[in-house]
This record gives structure tokens, sequence and C-alpha cells, in this order.
């Protein structure tokens, strides 16, 4: 896990050799940048933006990458997500570039999913249950048959064209000095401040109320192993993050907000990590984690207090039931629940859902199933007519 | 004059040909753009802004650019400029590359001023008067000393380093998109939409409260020629806006914040432009005006009503003070001021400032000058060393 980065210039120029950044800086060249944008699938969950914010999030996302919108926005009584297919099909048309699109409570999509292997992901109605992390699966499944390599995710809510840019560059930075070391790799993103309304007035806030709380515990729990209090994890939250797909589809996702944190769980759990634990899978490479702290503002729409609390709780929950999880640490996070009033005394914290690896599902049956039966499927450019049966990973 | 154009994508990849962008789109390939930020020297006028909102700023001018950095800031009771001049210095650093500083008020740029013959410039302290017009105009002294070929200016409040990043982007492609008609070329960005505090909520306006007067009246003035109704301006009170140093040397700069629409008055009176007037000055070229709508919104500090009101009335005084303005057009500007309260019945507006053009300076001297004298003048891996005393233009 390396310590936070810090992006010095959005554009660093392409004159300079790679490794003539300053000594304190690394510089990643336009062009090895450019390959990894090539390799990279951006996937989109989004729920009921503007076509406004949508067409801004699009025009941020570099050319060369691909785009899948993962969307759970609302039907009746305006089909939204056909507002948002209209939307994503005239960008890529201005733009040559290609697109897949899907709805996340699209039958076809429950039915594809079913037969592919991960009945875990319906629910009682017969559709792939709600939840962001659920749409983060389904984004990455639908990744993994494009033959791409690399993954990474893009909020919807992001007001900020040039932010959405500056993460992708991020991701692909990041992903290139990453997979110097090893074919597992991550970059997640922490953002240098977000604009809240305070008393009528915009203040810069530095940290997330939600953040804050999630990369405590998480730093605690490595302090507890290591013996050394420690602020190294300051992305266990980000919902802006990038792996590589050999990665991805080796590691289980949680539902819910619980799917950004539960990954440096899972991290932990399955792969060893920092922490000197025994992994329940072996890799032969190390996972190397990048950190990187972004230059734009993050500006998104406030949620509200109920929607903080609720993502604070859903991290907090699946820390606490993770095998990695020491005494003390449970501890404190049942003292911290119940002070916030998030849980009665000597109750225990709710579990949430972890679905199996995406690389467990069977591709194939998936994409014929979704083809035929998924009727909110969307490509522009036909991306998956050849589909490679035998993803990444 | 060209219509409004728009940024479909921030980044549109490496891999096309440069004809082959869409059928109503233009793509410009990086290396063009490159090109063009190898050529372009980007100045900065600053006063008072918070370290924070500086260093974004910078990190979003792409590396290949020069950064001048004209402040007007406080020196007391705290060296607000010595702050700024240290966070350059500590950004060029980091990112390896050179930049010039210089405060408005420094004694010895007056005497340099004065002694390459402008003493319009000078007020009755002796002193570069404030304004931003007047920093604009040194800093356009500065650049054409570089021997770079073409200038943007970028304002220092912005809170969002990616859309620093995009007008610059912008700049580049406009320049290279003009720059095959003519030596003359201007880009002029009008942004996308501008957040602002309403009711305590957020909300994002498409139009600037000056730039709508500002656009309304310099549109008038083109039907008034033309006898149709147009709207083609859209960009009067760009202050993010780039032009080439040939054009810039000919061309009057207007003082304070009369500066950018006067770019266009100047561009009627002095070279013809759209309306068929005689032009003082024959061109063998004619300069393209490109105006960009960007992606990014336009994130900046509330300078407050009196503000805009006075941006907006010195917009109006130059236009009415126009040779080129028409009876009924100079009408129009009398009824609107006097509605607003910004004048009384029966009076005039009153003048604005207008200096030579900066062609006329007597470079040499004013190089010595300002090394010998400007206590204030800072390089940042000696740009000017090797000036260039036959500047361009």
């Amino acid at each position: 896990m390396h310590e936070l980065q810090r992006v010095i210039e959005l554009d660093s120029g392409a004159q300079r050799g790679a490794d003539q950044g300053g000594s304190h800086s690394q510089l990643v060249p336009p062009d090895a940048m450019r390959a990894v944008e090539e390799q990279l699938v951006v996937v989109i969950p989004c729920m009921n933006e503007t076509r406004r914010v949508i067409e801004g999030v699009l025009s941020g996302i570099p050319h060369d990458c691909l785009i899948i919108l993962v969307s759970n926005s609302a039907r009746t009584p305006v089909d939204r997500y056909e507002i948002e297919v209209q939307s994503l099909e005239q960008f890529c048309r201005s733009a040559e570039r290609p697109a897949i699109a899907i709805h996340q409570r699209d039958p076809g999509l429950a039915a594809a999913v079913k037969a592919a292997g991960m009945p875990e992901l319906i629910d009682d109605e017969g559709l792939v249950r709600t939840g962001k992390g659920e749409a983060m699966l389904i984004g990455m499944a639908m990744a993994a048959m494009t033959g791409r390599r690399y993954l990474g995710y893009v909020d919807a809510d992001n007001y900020v064209p040039g932010a959405v840019n500056e993460y992708c560059k991020a991701y692909a930075a990041g992903l290139h000095l990453a997979s110097a070391d090893s074919p597992y790799s991550m970059v997640r993103i922490s953002w240098h401040s977000k604009p809240k309304l305070r008393d009528g007035r915009l203040f810069f806030s530095r940290r997330g109320r939600s953040s804050e709380v999630t990369n405590m515990f998480l730093n605690r729990l490595v302090a507890e192993y290591s013996g050394f209090g420690t602020e190294v994890i300051a992305t266990g939250n980000a919902g802006e993050h990038a792996l590589s797909l050999e990665l991805g589809m080796r590691m289980r996702l949680a539902g819910g907000f619980a799917v950004e944190p539960f990954e440096y769980v899972e991290l932990f759990e399955q792969f060893g990590g920092v922490l000197p634990v025994v992994a329940t899978q072996v890799l032969p490479h190390s996972v190397p984690v990048l950190q990187i702290e972004t230059r734009n503002p993050h500006f998104h729409d406030n949620k509200g207090e109920d929607h903080v609390k609720g993502m604070r709780m859903q991290a907090l929950n699946v820390l606490y039931h993770s095998p990695v999880a020491l005494p003390a640490v449970r501890e404190a996070i049942l003292e911290f629940m119940v002070s916030e009033g998030a849980l009665a005394p000597g109750q225990e914290p709710p579990r949430e859902r972890i679905y199996p690896p995406v690389g467990s599902l069977s591709f194939g049956t998936f994409l014929d199933a979704l083809s035929s039966e998924a009727t909110s499927f969307r490509q522009v450019g036909r991306v998956l007519a050849d589909i490679d049966r035998h993803p990444v990973g």
C-alpha cells in the first residue's frame, strides 16, 4: 500500500523522458497514459442525474476509454434511462466513440445474471438488486467481456468535467506505474477538497464526513497488526477508483455503499495485503494500491445527512464482520456505532451482502442471454460484437 | 468572427487523423496542440487570492506553456506577493518549469515602463496604474520579450484547476485552427455555466450578469451595420482569451475592466472586423476570432454586485465613445445606463483609458530597466536571459 501521492500538473508535457521527473516526483509520459487509456473501461453507475450533468461527465472521459453506463434511474413516469441513452448516443455520435449502456433493473439482465451463475445478485422481485455495489459488479462483468485490461469507476453526479478527466488521467498514470510491478493493481482517488454550502457560503472541505470515519477504522486495523499508528489509508470510501481486471475478476464485491471500503477488507482477507494474516488466495504477485490526491475539487450534489450516515455504517459493518478485524477494532466500532445512535447497546451490526468474484460468471452464457433478453442493453458501435468469451483473468 | 463552437471532449485521443472529426466537429490532434502550447505564454493577473487557489490554477496550466504572474496583491501588513512568488517557485521546482513574476506597483516597473515609452500607464504616485487592463498590458509586454508567438490570459480566482486546463487546451486548439488562416488570431472563451449561491442552494447559471449586457450591445452594434439581428458575439467580457502576439502588439488595450470588451471595439475600429468601416490600420490578413464554449463550470469567488455593475458600465463606456458606435446604439446605451441609475439623465458616460499598442514600447530599454530597478521582478529559470530585443510583431 502506497502513501498518498499528489498530482502536481494536470498536463506534464510531452517533451521530457519518463525518468526526468523532479527528484520527488514521477512523470508518466502521454504515450504511456494513452496506452493504458486504450485498455481502460470506464464504468459510470448512474441514478437519476440530470442530462446536463451526465453530458458533462461523458465529456470528461478521455476519448480512448470505453464508456459503460450502468443505470438505476427511474423509468416511470418519465423514462429517465431512455433520456440517458439518448444523451450517450448523441455524445458518442459527435465524438465518434463507442459505448455500452444497461439498466440495472432490466428483467433480461437478471435472467442473464442467473443463467451465468450468480443467483446471489437477484432479489425477491427476480431483478438484480438495487445498490451501488451491485451496479459496479454488473459494470465489471460487462467490462470483462470487452477484452480490455483495466476498469475505472466514475460517479455520475459530478459537476466538474475537468475533475472526471483528471480522475481518468490519474487512473492511467497510476495503473501504468503499478503495472510495472504486478498484473494486479489498484488506483484510488483522494479528492483535494469538496465544496460545501455552510451558512450560505461556500467552504472547501478537505475531508468527507464518511471517509474520515472509514479511514480511521481501516488505519486502526492496520495499526493493530503492525503495532504502529498510521494514516496510510486515505481512500477507504473512494468512489473513484480503478483496477486491473486481472485483480477485479478475483475479488469479491460487497453490495450497496459497502462496496468501496470492502475492497480494502477483501485485499486484506483474500490477498494478505499489509496484514500478516493467512490469505485464502495466494497470488504470485503483490497487489500495489496507489492512492492519488487529485487537484480538482470534488463537486457534486449534496445527498443529505442520512446518505452519509448510511455509507459510514455500511463501511463499518463489513469491517466489523471481517475475520481480519481484531477484537480491539471490533470493540471500537461497536462503541462508535452506539454513540452515533446507529446501534442499540448489545446489538451486533448487520451484515452486508458479499458477492462471489465476477470471474466466476459464465461469460458466454451471460452475453447470449443479455443479447437476447435484455431490452435495455444498448451498444453504440457494437463493442461486444466479437466478444472474448474467455475474458481477462 | 466565428459562431460559438462547443467542446465535445476534453481529450479527443491521439489515434485519429486531424481530418477525421465528426461531420460537425473539428479535431485538433495532441501534437498540434502541443506545438501551440510550446509557443504559448499564459499571463495570470492576480490580486489577493489565497495560496490554495493560486496553486490550483498553476497546476492546471499545461507544462509547455510559460507562466507569467502579474500581481497587484497587498504587500502590507503581510506581503502577499512574496507568498505568491513562493507558491510559484515551489510549483515550478516540483514541475521543473520556468516562470516569471512581477508586481504591478513596483516602482522599478514604473520606471521601466516610462523609459520604454509609455508614460500613459503611470499614475500620480509615479506607479503603474492599478486595474486589470493595466496588468494585462504589463503581462503582454513581458510575453513579447520571451520570443513566444501566443499569449493567453487566465484569471487567478478560479476554484477549478480542470477548467483552467480546459481554457488553455481551448486556446491551443483555437489558435491552431485560426493560425491556418492568418498570423492574427484570437480565441475567446464562453464558459458553460457559473455556479452561484441562490437562497442557500447552488444554481448553475448559463449567463454572467455582466456578459449578458455587454454582448447585447456589441451584437446590437453589429446588427446596426449589417441590418440583421445577431447573437454572434458571446464573449464580450471574456476574461479568458488568447491571441497571437502579432495581433496583440498592434492592438490598443483599455484600462480596468474595459479591457476585454474594448478588444472587440478595437478590432472593429482599427482592423475593420465585421463592420464595413474604414479601418485605420490595413492588415494584409483578416483577424479570425474563435469563440469556444468550454465544458467546465466557471467557478470563482463572488466579487459582489458592485463589481459586476462596474464591469458592465466600463464596457458600455468604451462602446459609447467609440467612433464606430452608431447613434441608435449610443442612444440605447444612454437609456440603459440611466435606467440602471449609473448615469444622471443628460450626462455623458465617462471615458475609459485607452493605451497605445504594446508594440510601441522600446523593449531593450524596458528589459534593462526592469532587470536593474524592479525588485519584485522574478524569473524561475531565467526565461528572459537571452531576450529577443526585437520581439514578435
